[in-house]
Parts: C-alpha cells; sequence; structure tokens
C-alpha cells in the first residue's frame, strides 16, 4: 500500500489543522454576527441540481458518479446553488429576506494553477429575498469586515455591475461574431483588440463613444467613474445598473469600507451567473481571488417562486496563504503538536481522578500510556514541543520547561491556584 | 428542477445546523482536552487505501467514482484508516505515541435501517503507538467522557476482546463448517444454535467447557465473568486476551466508569478489524450504536511500520437522536432562526456605524434592508422569532417583544450599558 493520496487533496494535521479550523469559525461567527443563520447542505446531490446555474467552466469541473439507482450525483463545486434549490423548494413561503452563512468543502476537479487544491475550504453568506442597494452593500460590507477579521491588512474589492455591459450590448445591436470579439477584447483587458472591434465594426457616434470610454470605467475614483459612465448611457439598462451602482454605494457609506473599492464596469467573466453586481476581493500578492460574490436573482426560481438573492463565499485555504504571506511565516515547517501537558500518574488512581478534574478545569492534558520513567517522559517532552510535565508524588509534582530546555521542578501542581501558572515555554500549561 | 436531494442526504439548518455544529466542536474539545491534536484527511482518497481494513460490508457501501486519470476514489467511509495511512506512510519516524482527534461527514452507501442517513457525522479519536492497556483504558474513558459531555446520562460500554474468541477458535482446531456454525450462533447470540454446535462437533471435556461457558460470559459483572472465563483457559492465546482485560479494567479504576461497563467476550462482529478489545456504547431506545471503538494492531501497519492503535469513534448524528429521545424535545418541529436583533438605520450613516460596534461588542444583528417602516419590521421579527427591534432615532431606541408578543419601547440603546439588557423573550439581545 503506498500511503498516497489523490492528486489535489491533502491532510492537514495539528497546527495546520487548528489554523484551518478557527479561521473557518471565525468566518462563520462574523457572518452570525450580521444574522445569518447556518445551513449545512448535502456534500453531494443530483448533478442536474448543481448544474443548474449554467456554468460551463464550473460544470466540467464538478466530480461526478452514479448513485446505485442510476441517478448522477455530484460533489458541491459551491454552496450558493444547494442554498437556492433550499429556499426554492422548501422555505418560499417563510418570512424573507433569509440569511444563510456556511462553511466546509467545496470540489472542483479543474483548477489549472499550481498549488491549487480540488478539496478546498468556503465560508458565504447568501442573502435572499431582498432586491434592495443595501442588500448588495450588507454583502460587501460584510466581505470587508471578513477579510479584516481573518486578519488582512491590504485588499481590494473589484466592483463590476454585468447589467451594465448586457445593456450595452443591447444597445450596440451587435451580430454574434462581433459579440464575441468585444468579449475577448474585455476579458483580455486589451485595448488594441478593442481598437481593432472600433475599427471593424460598424457604429453610431454614440455607441462608438460609449465602447471607446469602457477602459476608463476601470479604476479607484468610484464617483468620477459613475459620472463618466452616466454621459455614455445608450438605453433604460444602462441608466438602471449606474442608478443601482450609485445606491450601493451610498448604501456604503456607513460602513467606511469605500476605501478599498475598485469600480471595473468591464468586468463580465461571470456572465451567464450575475444578473447584478459583482465582485472579487484581491489581495496583494496572490494570484486569485479570496473572495467572490454577486446578486443572482434568477437562481432561486429555478427551484420554486423567483426570489432576488446576492451573495458571497470565501476561500478558507486562499485566506490562509494571504496570511502566510503577509506574516512571512515559513510555509514549509512541519506541523506542530498542539500543547498539552504531559501527566504520569504512575499507576495512581487518584492522580487519573485529578487529571479528569484539571481537564474539566479546561487543561489539555495527555496521560502517559506507557508507564515511562521520568527521563523517557522528558525526552518525549522536548520532542514533541510539550513544556509542562506533571509527575505523581501523593499530588502532581509541577516540572516546566526553561529557555535551555531543562526541566525545571516548580513544585506540587495545587489546583486551586489554576489557572494561573506563569508561561516561559511557549505558552506554558496549555489551555 | 425539483429541488430534491438523494435519498439518504439532507439540508439541516438554522437551530438543527447549530446544535450538530455545536455537539460536533463540543467533543472535539474534549479530545483536544486529553492531548488529541486535529486532523482533517480529504473527504476522498484512492478507493485502495479505503479498502486497507478488508471490511466487506464497510466496502461493500463505499462510494466509488474515477478520477480522470483512470483511478478509482471513494469518498471516506470512516476516518480510522486516513489516520493510520497518515502515520504509517508520513509520521512512522515521529515521536510515538501520537494522539489525533478528528470530526466530519463520512459516507455509506449501505445503510439498511430506516432514517439513518448514507452522509452522517462522525467525531472520534486514535492513540497511536502505545501497546499497553492503559491505551486501551484511555479511549474507554474518553469515550464515557464524551458521552457524558454530549448529555447523555445513561449508557452502556459493551466490551469484547477478539483475541479472545480467535484463541478459543484455534484452541478448538475446527474445520471451516464448524467454525461458520458457532461463529452464527455466538453472532445471533443463539443458545439453541450453540447447542446444536456442541450436540454435533465432538471436542474434548475441557474444549466442551469452554464453548458451554461463552454465553455466560456476558454481564456487567467485570471481575466475576473475567474469573470464570479464566477458569477455562485452552491456550496461551486466551491466557494473554484475559490478562490484557484485566490490565485494561485495572488501569481503568481512576476513571469512575466501570459503572457503565458490560463485558462481553461473545461479541465477534468486527472480527477482521480490530486486534485487541472492541466495544460499542449503546444508549437505551436507540437500536444502534453510539459509539463504537477498539484495538487494530495490523492497520497502520499496512502502509508503513506497524504501531500499537486504538480508537474510538462517535456517531454525531445518533447522539443527536439519542439527546432529543432523553429530552423529550420534538423532533417534527421546524427548524427556528438563529435569534438576532433587527436594527433598522432609517438611511442613517451613523447607525450602521453602531451596528458595526455593537457587533464587535458580540451582539448578532441583522440590518433591514427593504427599507420597512416600524410595523412591517416589528410583523417580520414576530413572524420570525426575532425578540429586539432597534429603530434609529438620533440614536437606537431599542424595542423589545414582551410575552403576549407586542412590542414595547424599552429606552435609547447605550453601548455603555452593553451587555446587560434584562431578557424576557426567550434570551433578548442576543450575543
Amino acid at each position: 500500500m503506498n500511503g498516497r493520496v489523490p492528486f489535489g487533496v491533502a491532510d492537514y494535521f495539528w497546527d495546520e489543522a487548528s489554523k484551518r479550523q478557527n479561521l473557518l469559525d471565525l468566518l462563520m461567527e462574523t457572518f452570525r454576527g450580521w444574522g445569518y443563520g447556518d445551513v449545512i447542505p448535502p456534500m453531494f446531490e443530483f448533478d442536474s441540481t448543481l448544474s443548474a446555474q449554467y456554468d460551463d467552466r464550473l460544470r466540467s469541473g464538478m466530480y461526478r458518479f452514479l448513485d446505485r439507482d442510476g441517478s448522477t450525483l455530484s460533489l458541491r463545486p459551491e454552496f450558493t446553488t444547494p442554498v437556492a434549490r433550499l429556499v426554492g423548494a422548501r422555505l418560499h413561503d417563510w418570512p424573507m429576506p433569509q440569511r444563510f452563512c456556511y462553511g466546509g468543502s467545496v470540489f472542483r476537479y479543474l483548477e489549472p494553477q499550481a498549488g491549487r487544491q480540488r478539496e478546498f475550504w468556503q465560508v458565504g453568506g447568501e442573502l435572499i429575498g431582498a432586491p434592495n442597494p443595501a442588500a448588495d452593500a450588507e454583502i460587501l460590507a460584510l466581505t470587508a469586515t471578513a477579510l479584516k477579521v481573518a486578519g488582512l491588512t491590504e485588499f481590494r474589492q473589484i466592483v463590476g455591475h454585468i447589467r451594465y455591459y448586457r445593456s450595452l450590448l443591447q444597445a450596440l445591436d451587435l451580430n454574434p461574431q462581433q459579440t464575441q470579439q468585444l468579449q475577448w477584447a474585455l476579458e483580455r483587458k486589451s485595448e488594441p483588440l478593442l481598437d481593432d472591434f472600433l475599427r471593424e465594426t460598424p457604429l453610431r457616434t454614440g455607441q462608438r463613444q460609449a465602447v471607446e470610454t469602457l477602459p476608463q470605467l476601470v479604476g479607484e475614483n468610484v464617483d468620477g467613474i459613475l459620472s463618466l459612465a452616466e454621459r455614455h448611457i445608450q438605453n433604460r439598462g444602462m441608466h438602471e445598473a449606474l442608478q443601482n451602482l450609485r445606491g450601493i454605494v451610498d448604501a456604503l457609506l456607513g460602513y467606511d469600507i469605500l476605501d478599498s473599492f475598485v469600480i471595473d464596469l468591464t468586468e463580465i467573466r461571470n456572465l451567464g451567473y450575475y444578473t447584478g453586481v459583482s465582485f472579487e476581493a484581491v489581495t496583494p500578492g496572490l494570484g486569485t481571488a479570496v473572495a467572490s460574490g454577486g446578486r443572482y436573482d434568477d437562481l432561486v426560481g429555478r427551484f420554486g417562486p423567483p426570489q432576488p438573492a446576492v451573495g458571497v463565499a470565501l476561500g478558507v485555504d486562499r485566506l490562509l496563504v494571504a496570511q502566510q504571506r503577509q506574516d512571512e511565516t515559513d510555509s514549509a515547517a512541519d506541523p506542530r503538536r498542539p500543547q498539552a501537558a504531559l501527566a504520569l500518574p504512575q499507576g495512581s488512581q487518584e492522580a487519573l481522578a485529578q487529571v479528569q478534574s484539571l481537564r474539566q478545569a479546561g487543561l489539555h492534558i495527555q496521560v502517559d500510556v506507557n508507564g515511562w520513567p521520568i527521563d523517557s517522559a522528558f525526552a518525549y517532552a522536548v520532542e514533541t514541543g510539550v513544556c509542562d510535565v506533571l509527575l505523581w508524588e501523593d499530588g502532581f509534582q509541577h516540572h516546566q520547561r526553561d529557555d535551555q530546555g531543562d526541566f525545571v521542578l516548580l513544585g506540587q501542581l495545587e489546583e486551586s491556584r489554576l489557572p494561573g501558572w506563569t508561561a516561559n515555554c511557549r505558552e506554558g500549561l496549555s489551555k
């Protein structure tokens, strides 16, 4: 048996596992603080359900397998569709809005970049049943708050509005080849390609100016960009998109997060999925987004009565990498064992009873199950990073590791004095 | 789109999800208190790895699918094998013993009983690299502690020792048909079938007495049963099994949990897997075990150098059912939304800023994103179980629901007085 794991998945253990779990808990607790309620969808469901959002990239990357009744199942590639299914099919006549948050593994086969995992963790939230800009603003503000909670000090939220581009396309009335050409230019953010399009495509002056202006509709000057875009409105849809974006920006003023905003009205990567605002959060030195989200008013309606909806998902794995780069910690270091004192009960029942009571007081204590002499216990403690060794002699004698790595007898461990030990080895007697 | 989920999986949301998550956290924290370190293995891995323990029942119930390179993958049906793989393949030369704990979804297709899920949650721990009875005792004591932490007041741990039966089989020197007949009788706990076996099988007197005594080797009188079994020892293996069991019982004296013990030396259900002590924890009114575990000294060696090991896994779903039966709560009730105060910022930026600061103080607050008038907010609050409505008027006016369900103005919410609100609607302003 070779003991390998499949490409794209990994074991996490000890402090690697704790950091991951703690970050997930912290993010979930942030969502809960905003009134979002936990939801735990299945790890797999019908492929037809999870494919409902018609995103080819996501569909081609799903892990599929057959249930024994012949139906096709897929591991969930994200949480938004399961939550939309739950609300559409079961909770559609419960009071709106509904707020849901979730966290856990998602699975995608196609992750071309090196180092990307095929099983990774997402935390996110969905605000369903609220059409107003205040709802979009809440998701944007919540995202910024969650990124700060995760310890990121530098990040940008790149905010687009898919309806602006969709409506511009309507106004231009292009044939499919022309549409494709414009889309390529925008997806590649290439001005030469855009110039080609403009040269080859017959357009009226107003239309032409609206397209020429597109590269200028990207940047930090939110108000300036919106004003510029407003001067090139071709139809009602473009007007409404900009009005909606202004409403969202206004609703964000109370949240003090606009500093991190970049408006990008040429952002069309999630063309098939979102119906309004869409955004990604990025951080320096990391090529991929740490969070992405937007408004998807068409998804819940695939499973029941239509409901407006907006949400975000944060990538826990990417946030951990971003934290690591920011803190310049060594990512290649071996995982460290959790801190737990080592108790040697020396065969005494009283010792075990006291260990139990120390654990109930919140201390983390491992018991020697080898019957080690004290020197073996000290050696194991040094090897595994244990700072406190408790040796039973009519009560626990508390030995603690000093800066030189030698164990020093501090005296008898008195339960009444817990917690109150001074720490000199990492954190001392661990809780 | 029909919005159903596949048979055997389910959505959990709001308080259903929180209870589930909280129980998992509580159990994990119990393991950590005993010095167990978190491990997060992949959700799926090579089928050949997960099949390494050669348990036919488990193997036939695994969800299998093909990776795109043609290798067969399986969703994990339990955690013990992945942990054994990790230690055997990667951590074999790190200091022993190693203690690992884990929690999360496992997947089994074959669960014939009604109401059983095909995706369910396990929490468990593995103590690897320790051969002594003190290690088995730790796992048994930890299991009892975890069950108490989970709130179970009545449970039994049924403790067997597979080596006793294996050694008896050696001593009897049966042919395959005779072995099968004895095994059937024991698996069905059927004395008539055992009588058939004894009538049809030629045995020496000592052998015959050892088999005749088997039905008496089940019960709460631990010491009496061990003494009785010792009088019918046929070979060294039976002797060592009983000596090992005595050692475990002795090591348990400090833990005050022997009251919940039932010894069952005829327990052979996990014949292929365990190599020493094996046990199940059961609770009244629940047909299936809430925890099971034992010693498996042969598994780690399939992936690297052999290591003695003992562990336990608890079933979170079954524990929740056991809690529910014990508390006689209504399992059919709709999930309740999480408690979060409802704030109406009335378009004020200052209001949103104060909401943020209340959230940072730990309060759970949802913000109205509909621009509701106060009456709509009160109606939504009543429908969704919200107790506190904060209406901005140069500061938040705090309205709280009284016993009649009407909202009463308590006055201006002063941040300096938080936390200190008296609760009269479930728990009042929720944190």
